[in-house]
């Protein structure tokens, strides 16, 4: 059975994969029904009105992440969601909602709304809003470059970088790549390079100029030059055997089009690439936000951290790349089984920051 | 330890009540992450942007009913939330996370705004809309009421009958106990008798009037002359015992003000009455939601039914007074441990109804 097949039949199953459940695990007897619920209940409920800051003592509001999306940017899907939803009604809906979680996870929102959203609700609301698309994405290909250029023996800031896709992912990588070694960087759209003589550029490409090389010209084949590293967050199959070959010595390849990648793992090696990565679960070198987010979400929450900040990205990808003892071609991420993953992120996520 | 320094101690302890696991408890193995997580979920999204009438097949949608309040009506609590909000707030985020639930269940807002988001939800949504704290009550109070006149001997379409408290129970209380055996209800509020003459009626108020003894002047104790039920869906010590002395004989009293009802059970024996329920879990009795909800939302969810009606409401007040075989002065209303409640009442819950 294949994993689509598979995806239908057990999510068909188990009616989706997450159900709702009691904490208490033991026997609800008539006593705890009249604390859980009427009359007691009604003790917990005046003691959070007369003093708010005890909802995450009393309630479940510590451990719950909203988990929000307009559909409009599915993962290699793209829009499947509600038609040309405004930013307004996405951002009215979070803050209606926020006071029942503690930290908000943004999933699958298009570019370049989800900047908008994102920023607003960062100012407006005092729990952590996190796009995952954007940050998640950034910090596990940092956390996954960090040791690719172990095993090839690179540093990261004198490398040259092709990053295509300039949607949410694209976006982010550029800005902590640069925050974090400023490699030379080439940013690819579906017109091209991004360069300071594209008259097409929407505001958010425009602001992507302060991080890239703005003066390469040319095409997708004209930046694969001499890259070092080729970062695919763009479509399937875009990334040929020969534009591998136009790529510097030990190329390194993050091909994280999902589920079907820039290129797959074997025509990349058979080209040349000295580390290949993708966003699926069934090769090596998963690059995948699960790997990030649970950390960075226990971490805010256990710490009372409001905001996710840039320092707490590159703390989370720095202590995510140290769990690898020994990079290999194949082995530069932790596998997202790795029980060491959430409590080694969780810690680095702290106040201040 | 009472009841409300255990509520305190179990929510601290437990952080609240609910949480979140999987469905699939058998232990996660790569191919299965490859299934429920990328790249298979791409499957299953495509499946339901196609067709999304699959939505409930393949998530728990079907099994996820929303609890929603603004926290403006808190039972025995008030107005403990968000100050002053406008129904258009509450509407336009409720359908915004609508996609997102098989069934919506209002709680805890007040009157008389509660009626008009909950009309403008179900004119606009195509799930179930459940106000609980008006039809929720209104089902338990008929339910109870059917086995406390076989307690006493009378017939509920021969009855005088007292509300008091006219915001959302007591209207849903009124309407459906009209509808169901039309006796002599008076309806009392805090200025005294609602009838015709009074001209500080609001709108919720004046529809009341198609329902009850329009003719019944004066207060409270007025009301209380010959009446064979009470219903207190007002405030804690409301009814002293002489008013109660004033009743019919065997006097039926529903004291439904939580925490603290409107008369304790053991004045109110002691003051004559034939039957004493409350909304607690801690006396016999107990006139809670609980009893009703939890069958009518399954029933709902099984049969795809996209409203509630009152032949739902009627259907399942039938059925709950039915699991007591032999109502008694201290068992009206089956234990909301009767595990027969809820395929019982989700029975009745089907379409065309």
């Amino acid at each position: 059975m294949d994993y689509n097949e598979l995806a239908l039949e057990l999510h068909k199953q188990h009616k989706g994969k997450i159900t709702t459940s009691l904490r208490d695990k033991s026997e609800l007897t008539k006593e705890k029904l009249s604390a859980y619920y009427t009359p007691g209940v009604a003790a917990v409920s005046r003691a959070i009105a007369d003093n708010p800051s005890l909802l995450p003592e009393y309630t479940w509001t510590n451990n719950l992440v909203a988990v929000i999306s307009d559909g409009s940017a599915v993962l290699g899907l793209g829009n499947i969601g509600p038609q040309g939803s405004m930013p307004e009604t996405i951002i009215a809906t979070i803050k209606a909602i926020a006071p029942s979680f503690g930290a908000i996870n943004l999933e699958d929102i298009a570019a370049p709304q989800c900047f908008e959203i994102e920023e607003r609700l960062k100012a407006e609301l005092n729990i952590p809003v996190f796009h995952d698309d954007q940050h998640g994405t950034a910090v596990v290909v940092l956390a996954g470059l960090i040791n690719a250029m172990k095993v090839v023996g690179k540093r990261l800031e004198d490398t040259k970088i092709v990053i295509v896709g300039a949607g949410a992912a694209g976006t982010a990588i550029t800005k902590l790549l640069h925050l974090y070694a400023q490699p030379r960087i080439i940013a690819v759209d579906s017109k091209g390079i991004i360069n300071s003589q594209r008259s097409d550029l929407n505001e958010q490409k425009k602001m992507l100029l302060e991080y890239i090389d703005t003066d390469a010209l040319g095409s997708l084949e004209d930046a694969m030059s001499d890259a070092d590293i080729f970062i695919g967050v763009s479509q399937p199959g875009l990334l040929t055997a020969e534009l591998i070959t136009k790529m510097a010595d030990q190329p390194v390849i993050f091909a994280l089009a999902n589920p079907t990648p820039e290129v797959m793992p074997d025509v990349a090696k058979a080209a040349g690439a000295a580390v290949i990565a993708t966003g699926r679960s069934d090769f090596p070198n998963q690059v995948n936000n699960a790997t990030a987010f649970p950390g960075i979400f226990r971490g805010a929450l256990d710490n009372k951290v409001q905001q996710i900040t840039d320092n707490h990205k590159i703390a989370a990808a720095e202590i995510i790349a140290s769990l690898v003892d020994e990079p290999t071609a194949d082995c530069i991420i932790p596998s997202v089984f790795d029980k060491r993953l959430v409590p080694a992120i969780a810690q680095v996520i702290t106040k201040n920051k």
